[in-house]
C-alpha cells in the first residue's frame, strides 16, 4: 500500500503540465537533429574527458556527428553509474523506442539512424514538448538578442546579464550594447543607465519574464556612489580590458545595482545563480571548465535584499552546503525565493536533501521546485523526471507517512512547487 | 514488525519525563492566555511576513489578540508545509481538542474561544507541564534578574550574558549592572570582575544551573592582557557606544574570558550558542531579523577549550554544516558537549542528519539531545515530539536494524540523550 | 524480497578479495599481540579520554597490557553507541569467538586470555588477512624506511612525505634525509631535488605504488621560483626551526611541488589527505590531538591539478562538507580521484551520504571506495565491513530500486569501487 501511494503521488505530479523556468534552449533550433546534439551536451563530453578521453578526440574540427557519437559511445562505460548517463538512456527510451539500458558498440548505430529519422520530422520540437508535457520554456537571451522570429509564449525571453556586469571592459561587449540600444557609452553615467534601460524596454516589450545572472563566489553586491562609478566608467572606457581590477570591480557592482533598480522599475524577477568560478580547468572541454569555491555566503547579499524589497530574487546556489543559508534567507526575507537545483547540486541525493530542507521551512509559495537548464528540448523531460522522483519520495515519506497528510494535500503541494509558483512568481505580462 | 518496533521505541521515549535545558519561558507568566500568544511566536510572524504579510499588519499598536489572530490566520496558508506550522496544529490538537489539520477562516474563531477558556484556568501552566510530561524548564535570565517570585525547582535559572559581553558600552547596561551588583564600574579592572562575580553568587544562590550566551560567527575568544583590558575599559567608560570598535571588541573578549573563569570557579556549565548575526533584515518583524554566515569554525574556540578543561561547554551550532565540526570537537575535547538542534537547524531533516552523526561518534554521555527554546510552555511538547520522532527513527533504523541492538538498549540510549545527561551535565546544586 | 536482494548484494561484495590502499600497518609487526594493541588504538583512548578518563591513567609509563585493558574496559560504557566501539566488538566476535555485544567487567578477562592465546599463533598475521579476505595492504612508510625485511607484495610500500614538506627545518629530518639519500643538503637547490629523487628511486625500486601526504586546511600549493626557493632553503639551513615562517612556507611549497614533479616522472599517484590541523588539543592522548577547520576548498589546489595532468591525485577530505567539492572536481579534472572516507568522516551516515553523491556523478573508474587507515591488521575487516554495509545499501536502494539496475550490474559497480580501481589506479610495477 505504501508503495502504491508513492506511485500514485508520482503519477499525479507527472501529469502536471510544466513551464520550465530556466533553460538555454535556442528558440530558432530548440531540439536535436542527431544523437551528436545529445551526446555533445557538456555533461557527456566533460565526464568522458574526466574519465580519460582526450579533448582533441572530442573537439576535433570537422568530424561528423556520426563519428563524434561513435567516439563518445566508446567512452561512456565509465559514466554508466552517473545520473547524467541516466538522462541520456531515458531520452532514448522515451523518444526513440530504445529498449536497452546501456548504449554501446552493439547498438549505437541503429539508435543513431533511428533517432535521426525521428528527429527529422518537421514538428519534432513541438512533439518533444508535447510528449514531455511541457507548455513553455524560459530562455537565456543575450542582452542584444532581437527576440524576433519565435513564439514568445512558448519560448519565453529572459534577459541574461553576465556580459554587462562582468565584461563591459571588452570593446566587443560595449559595441554590442551600443548597437543594440542605440546609445554610445561615454564618461557620462547617464549613458550607462539609459542603454540598460533601453534593453529592459526591449525585453519587456517582447515578453521577457525574468532578468538573470550567474555570479562568482566572491561577488558582494553593494551600491557604488556616482562619483566612484563615474571614475570607474571613465577608466574602463579608456583602458578596456587593461583597466585596473578595482575599477572593473566598481563598475561591475554599479552595473549590477542598476540592473536591480531596473528590475524594480520593470517588475522583473532577478534570478541570481550564485557561486560559479569560470575557467578553473582551462584544459577542459567546452563548458566543462568551471568549478566553485563552496566558501560563499548569502550574507554577501544582505544589502541587496534589504535595498530592493519589491524585487523578487529567485536564488540558485551551486553547492549543497549553501542550501541551508538559502532556506534560512527565504524563510526571513520576503523577496528571497528558492530556485531549483543547480548544476553540481543537480543529482538525486543533493536534490532530495536540499528540497526536503526547503519544504520543511520555507513558505510553499516561495519555492520554485526545478528548472532543467537544458540546451536542447529533449533534456527537459528526464531532468524534471529525476526531480519528480525525488519530490514524490519526499511528499510520500515526509508529508504523508510522517506528518499524516492526505495524498491529495501532498499532490497539491507538489503542484504548487512544480507549476503554480512559476506562474505566480514570473507572471505573464498583461 | 519493523513498524511496531519503531512505534514501541517512540512510545518508550515519549514516556520519559523531561527537563528542558533551554527555554525563554517567563516564570511569572509561563503559559499562553490566548491564541495570540501562540501565533505571536516569531516563527509565525516572520514566516507570514516572509510569505507577504506586511509588518505593519502584524505589529500595529493596540490591536486586540483576537484581531491579530484573525489577521495571521488569513496568512497561514503558505506556511502549511512547514515544521513550525505543524507545532501549532499539534498544540491545538493536544491541548484544545482541535480535530482538524488546518487552521483557517472556517474554524479559527471557535478555536480561539475554546482555547481561551481552557487557558483561563488558574493552574494552566502546571497543567501544560503535566500533559507535556515535563518536570522542569531552564530559563534565560538577564544578568540583573532578581530571580524571585517563582519556584526555581520547576523554573531553573540560567544566567544569560549577551548584554555583558556585547553591550557593556551602553550606559543602560552598565547602569543595570551597577544597580544589580552594587558595584560601579571604574577604570579599575577589579570592579568589572567583582561585579560579574557578584552576579554569579546571586545566580548560584538562587539555583542557577548554567551560564549561557549567543555568539556571532566572527567571534573568536582569546585571553586579553590586563593592560589591554584596562585601556579598553577606560576607553569604553569614557566614550560609551561611540568607543572604537577595537576597544569594544577587546572588552568583549575580556568579559567573555572572565565569565569562563567564573564558570570554572562556580562549576557552572557555559552554554555557547554559536553563529548568529543579529539584525540582518532590519525591516523584519520582532525577533525575525537575525540570520548567519555559515562560514564559522569551532577552531575559533580552541584556545578556550584548552584553557578551561574543567568547564563544561554545551555547544549549539546554528547551521548544520557546522555539525560535523561539533561532532569531532566533542569526540576529542572532554569539555565539549553537543547541545540540541538550534533555530535554523531545528527542522526534521537537519535534526535527523545531525543527531545521527552525533550518535555514531560522540560518547553518549556528552550529548544533550534537545531543548525547546520555547517562549511559552505550550511549545515544549510539540518541539520535543518532533525531536522524538527523529530520534526514535534513528534508534530503530540505525541501532536496532543495522547494528542489531535490542529494543531495550536503544531505548536506554534514548533516555540518556533525552534526560539523564541533563541531570548529570547540569547537576542540581546541593 | 527487497531485503533478500540487499543481502545478496552485500554477500557478493563481501566475497571480493581486497587490497587496502591505505593503512599504517607496521610490516614487521602487522597484527596485535593482546587486546591492549586493539584498545590502544587512538579511537578508544581518545574517546575514553573525551568521556572523562584522565590521560595519565591511559598513558602511565610501564603499565602492563592487561592493566591497560582493564582500565579502558571500565571506561568503555560511554562509547557503546559509537561506530568505533562496534569495530572492536566485531573484531572480538570475528577473530576470538566472543559472543557478546558489550565488553565489560564481567567478560573482559576471559576475552583477554583467550584472544592472547589466539594471537600467539605464529601465522596470526596471515590468518587475519585470510579471514578478512584481504590480499595486500598499502603501508605508510617514512621517507628513510629501508623497505627491507618484508614481503612487498603483501605489504605494499607507500612514500609518506609529511616530514619532507612540513618539517625540513628540523635538523633531525635533514639528517635522516642525508643519511638515507647519501646527499647532504646545501644552499644549492640541486641537492634538495637530488635527495628527493634518490628517495623516489629507492621507493619505486622496492615496489612503492603511491606517494602520500596529509595537509593542513590552509595549505595552498603553488610553484615557487628557483630564486625564492633558494633563499628559503639557505635561510632554513642557517636557522633551522627558528627560521621565519615565510621562508618555511616557501620551502614547504617548493618541496611539495618537487614531489609532484617526481610523482610525474616516476608515475606514482600522489595521495592527498586534505584538511587536518595537528595538535589542536595538546592535552589530548597520543594521536588524539588533531582536528580541523572545515573552511577549506579544493580550489586551493587548482594550480596543482592544472600543472600535473599526468599525475593521478587520489583525494581524501576530512570533513563531509568538502565532499561535494571533491565530487565536482573529480567530475571535471581527469586527474582527480575520490579516495575513501577519512577519519572524522569515517562513520556510517557520513559514508553513506558522501559515497552516494560520488556514485551519482563521478565516473565509476575514478572512485577508490575505501581504505582502512588501520594500524593493526585486525581493524581492516570491521572497517571495510562498515563501508560494505553502506555501499550495499546504496547499490540496492539507489541503483536497483530507484534506477532499475539488475543485481548483477550493481554488484559489478561494487567490485569496481572496492577492488578494480585499486588495481588500475595503483598498478603493480612491471
Ligand atoms: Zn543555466
Ligand atoms: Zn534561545
Ligand atoms: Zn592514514
Amino acid at each position: 500500500m505504501t508503495h502504491s501511494t508513492r506511485d500514485s503521488i508520482y503519477d499525479a505530479i507527472a501529469s502536471i503540465r510544466l513551464i520550465d523556468p530556466h533553460t538555454h534552449i535556442n528558440p530558432h533550433n530548440p531540439a536535436s537533429s542527431t544523437l551528436a546534439d545529445l551526446l555533445g551536451y557538456h555533461y557527456y563530453t566533460e565526464l568522458a574527458h574526466s574519465a580519460g578521453m582526450p579533448k582533441n578526440q572530442i573537439e576535433e574540427p570537422g568530424i561528423s556527428p556520426r563519428e563524434l557519437v561513435h567516439r563518445l559511445v566508446k567512452n561512456l562505460g565509465p559514466l554508466e553509474n552517473t545520473a547524467q548517463y541516466r538522462w541520456l538512456v531515458e531520452i532514448c527510451r522515451m523518444f526513440f523506442g530504445f529498449e536497452g539500458h546501456r548504449i554501446d558498440e552493439s547498438n549505437w548505430e541503429d539508435l543513431f539512424d533511428r533517432s535521426e529519422s525521428i528527429m527529422a520530422s518537421a514538428d519534432w520540437p513541438q512533439s518533444v514538448l508535447d510528449q514531455s508535457n511541457v507548455e513553455a520554456v524560459f530562455l537565456t537571451n543575450e542582452f542584444d538578442d532581437p527576440l524576433s522570429g519565435f513564439d514568445t509564449d512558448t519560448y519565453i525571453p529572459c534577459l541574461r546579464t553576465d556580459d554587462l556586469v562582468f565584461h563591459l571592459a571588452k570593446t566587443s561587449v560595449r559595441d554590442r550594447l551600443a548597437v543594440a540600444s542605440g546609445i554610445e557609452l561615454s564618461d557620462d553615467l547617464g549613458t550607462l543607465r539609459q542603454s540598460l534601460h533601453q534593453r529592459f524596454e526591449h525585453f519587456v516589450a517582447n515578453g521577457a519574464r525574468a532578468c538573470a545572472i550567474s555570479l562568482p563566489p566572491n561577488f558582494c553586491p553593494l551600491p557604488v556612489s556616482d562619483g566612484r562609478a563615474s571614475s570607474a566608467l571613465s577608466h574602463v572606457l579608456q583602458n578596456g580590458e587593461l583597466a585596473d581590477a578595482s575599477h572593473k570591480a566598481a563598475l561591475a557592482r554599479r552595473v549590477f545595482w542598476t540592473l536591480a533598480e531596473l528590475c524594480d522599475e520593470f517588475e522583473l524577477p532577478f534570478d541570481l545563480m550564485i557561486g560559479v568560478n569560470r575557467g578553473v580547468y582551462p584544459g577542459g572541454v567546452y563548458q566543462g571548465q568551471d568549478l566553485y569555491d563552496s566558501r560563499v555566503s548569502l550574507t554577501q547579499y544582505r544589502e541587496l535584499f534589504n535595498a530592493f524589497p519589491n524585487v523578487k530574487f529567485p536564488i540558485s546556489v551551486l553547492a549543497s552546503v549553501t542550501n541551508q543559508e538559502l532556506v534560512s534567507h527565504a524563510w526571513i526575507f520576503p523577496n528571497v525565493i528558492t530556485n531549483g537545483h543547480w548544476w553540481y547540486s543537480n543529482t538525486p541525493s543533493f536534490i532530495t536533501r536540499d528540497a526536503q530542507a526547503r519544504l520543511e521551512a520555507v513558505p510553499q509559495t516561495k519555492q520554485i521546485g526545478y528548472y532543467s537548464d537544458a540546451y536542447k528540448l529533449e533534456f527537459v523531460w528526464p531532468k524534471f523526471d529525476m526531480y519528480r522522483r525525488c519530490l514524490s519520495g519526499i511528499l510520500h515519506d515526509h508529508f504523508v507517512v510522517q506528518c499524516g497528510w492526505s495524498e491529495e494535500a501532498a499532490i497539491e503541494l507538489g503542484r504548487r512547487i512544480l507549476r503554480d509558483n512559476v506562474d505566480e512568481i514570473f507572471p505573464k505580462p498583461n
